[in-house]
């Protein structure tokens, strides 16, 4: 589909700018076209909504203040950190106050002792990763975007990563939160407890609710003591059917490894030419495992991880011998996005997840599906949680390949079901997935997630035209 | 206080029992007293309500057919596996229907190669912590009462364990959820796959409402390889004060144990005359310390967790030489409750958590808090996630000590959240903790609580009283 572009985001009435100007100082308070626009969208291609103002509070009181108001005068607020989403949940869809919580950046607390963190909403997901790192500590979700990605936004999409079979994602790590709900009420949820039952789990309900259910103002975090080494090993396979099938022995083997990363052949070929780093031209399918923990049992499980892809048939199988071939060997993994993306202006990045050993049946079927509309997709993703992030590339303007690859996607994100998966493994539902996700959960669920936005936001102020919806 | 009897059970009309009859079977609806007896407490003491009918479904369509019926007539429903509930959730205080699930017994699928099991609600904890150890898998989550405990019961009260730093909580293990809201209407939330982000969270929403959202049809869990080796160590501290030490030099070390148990003093005096298991009656506290994985590191961490407690001052380390001396170490910590129970005809176990640095000051408290009211407390538990088990013994009938101990208790749990700790760490809200819990989470949060209830369950039928009351 080309641009879609909502004509909704009329400016703010004068009385509402004055009184947003009184609450977060004047010059937090934008609505000129050259300062509103770069928050018509986000990380998403083909998603723009022009917000009638930008406003960046600068502590929870002033974030209440402003969802007060909003509420008061039924304008909507969404939410957003460093707009890195890829499911244009942060598009301003109906217009309103686009609320930028990236003042809120101050990392308040590293606990060694009881293995947390306590953070604002704007400290970037990598900031706040090295604040632990430098006590000796591991935060351990790392979304791809880590580098500009708020924790705010990570914990408001339920983020994942490279890491998510061994170590969870996001929700396996807020242990607390505090909220600002669509009443301007401020709750807080959870604490700095492991184990904390009282009352409904609103810390998990509020995290990957993407804006719509509350915006939060102060996250606990769960760290763990960094692990002692970490070591990665790398094989190539005739076919991706060939590397599922080491990804099987892996886990048969009784090994969950940190890392466990494919890139199909269109992939490989894209990052090889991109970075030249020596990558060979005939294999199907590569395979990048990794694990960390105690020296000797990672040189322990990766050589029997090396030894489990030669048994299926591996063309080539290399175990970095030191820490630096190790991080060069994920070199090929962090490179595939930009590497993919030069091979158009528009980069469709998406993002579907079944299970685990449906993945080469999955990836054959987004061959078909892209052959078939005449599009070219790429897929690369997690082997590990059964992620996968077929990504399109198509040149600006053309909008009939725009087209092709949206009709592509929908027949992905059905065959997705169909193989047991889902539509969104960590990007999110945003407006992007939204007229997939009665598919996904049905009618009766859609409903009463609805009546839970509701109950947060009675006068449905927060994000509106996403989940909940 | 004494046992709080409520009178509301009165017999479901002649009308409402003929379609219950027609829905389940007649064999599976009792309504005579000697019935429905025993369902009208459940393991906590003091709580007891008659219900106005038992009624034992086989399938989601029978739970979803009863459910409508009770929502069209108004009529309680309370849902149970094995009563083995700690804080009255599933005492039947309005009446009504008590719904049992255990009929609904089987595992439905153990995936070696998915690292998951699906089940019905209606399957003890141990019974699937089995099935999964016959594919060489681990299900993590151990309650006290997994020999009992059904798998819905654990997951409706997100029970904890004795593992929880290590491996989390139930919540962490549950992938989805089929549950029939209190409209009868059937949803499926989640699924096969660790990262999946379609919709709210309602799978970790649903876990932990202790059965005021929705009864819970089907699970699907996440298990993991079982691990090749366990071990523990025991060590004899001079105080509490120095244990809690002991566990803070642990995790500076970067070594996160599966096993991290205290008994105070009175625990092991009990343990001791109840087991003869020969334990020092000149400690303050008893740590036992234990870890699993590759039998080298595990090796390795528990004797620097022996090391440690040396350096901390123990009075006494040991290290299990073999497998059968290291299940006798964790003898002393299974069998505290029962010891404890033999002290009196009423054992009331309590459950809160506090910040592990602050357990020792806790349990100060806990001792002070005690003498005052005349009360015995001893306390026991989880000094890995600062989930703490205060326990008091009274006899039967002794009105005035039970009084005592309430006011005790009331106490425990306001000292506990003046240290940054909660109500109830694993065992849940219930009846028990209710009037506490606008205390811990405010009332915007209570009243937001109710809001969400409302959505899930309009007719307010499902467990009131509870919860979202």
């Amino acid at each position: 589909m080309p641009v879609k572009t909502t004509a909704t985001g009329k400016p703010l009435d004068a009385a509402t700018l004055r009184e947003l100007r009184a609450i977060v100082g004047a010059e937090h308070v934008r609505h000129a076209d050259g300062d509103v626009t770069p928050y018509a969208r986000d990380a998403t291609p083909l998603f723009r909504a022009r917000p009638g103002a930008v406003v960046h509070p600068a502590s929870t009181e002033e974030v209440a203040a402003v969802l007060k108001l909003a509420a008061a005068r039924g304008v909507p607020v969404v939410p957003r950190g460093a707009g890195s989403n890829l499911c244009s949940a942060t598009v301003p869809l109906e217009g309103g106050i686009v609320l930028v919580l990236t003042r809120l950046d101050r990392v308040l607390e590293i606990s060694a002792e009881e293995l947390l963190a306590v953070c604002q909403p704007g400290v970037t997901s990598a900031a706040l990763a090295d604040a632990a790192a430098a006590h000796g500590l591991l935060y351990a979700p790392d979304p791809g975007s880590r580098s500009v990605a708020t924790i705010g936004g990570t914990v408001a999409t339920c983020a994942g990563g490279l890491r998510g079979l061994k170590y969870g994602v996001t929700r396996n790590y807020v242990l607390g939160l505090e909220a600002v709900l669509g009443t301007g009420e401020v709750v807080r949820t959870g604490g700095r407890l492991w184990k904390d039952v009282a009352g409904y789990d609103l810390t998990r309900l509020l995290t990957g609710s993407e804006g719509t259910l509350g915006v939060i103002t102060e996250v606990t975090l769960a760290l763990l003591p960094a692990p002692e080494s970490a070591g990665n090993g790398l094989a190539y396979f005739p076919t991706l059917a060939d590397a599922g099938r080491a990804v099987t022995r892996v886990i048969a083997a009784g090994i969950v490894p940190a890392t466990l990363e494919f890139l199909d052949a269109r992939c490989v070929d894209a990052v090889e030419r991109h970075a030249r780093l020596g990558l060979r031209s005939d294999a199907g399918a590569l395979l990048i495992f990794g694990d960390d923990g105690e020296p000797a049992a990672v040189a322990h499980r990766l050589d029997r991880m090396a030894g489990l892809c030669r048994d299926t048939g591996a063309i080539e199988v290399s175990v970095a011998g030191h820490a630096a071939e190790s991080e060069a060997l994920l070199a090929a993994r962090r490179c595939t996005l930009p590497a993919l993306s030069r091979l158009g202006t528009i980069t469709i990045l998406e993002d579907v997840g079944v299970p685990r050993p449906r993945i080469a049946e999955m990836v054959g079927h987004i061959e078909d599906i892209a052959e078939r509309h005449d599009v070219t997709i790429a897929t690369f993703g997690h082997a590990g949680d059964g992620n996968l992030h077929p990504t399109c590339v198509i040149d600006k303007g053309d909008d009939e390949a725009a087209e092709r690859a949206h009709r592509a996607f929908g027949e992905i994100f059905r065959t997705a079901m169909r193989l047991g998966g889902t539509i969104t493994g960590e990007h999110g539902v945003g407006a992007a997935k939204l007229p997939y996700l009665t598919e996904r959960l049905g009618a009766a669920q859609v409903e009463l997630q609805r009546r839970i936005k509701a109950a947060f936001d009675p006068a449905g102020i927060l994000n509106p035209g996403k989940a909940g919806s």
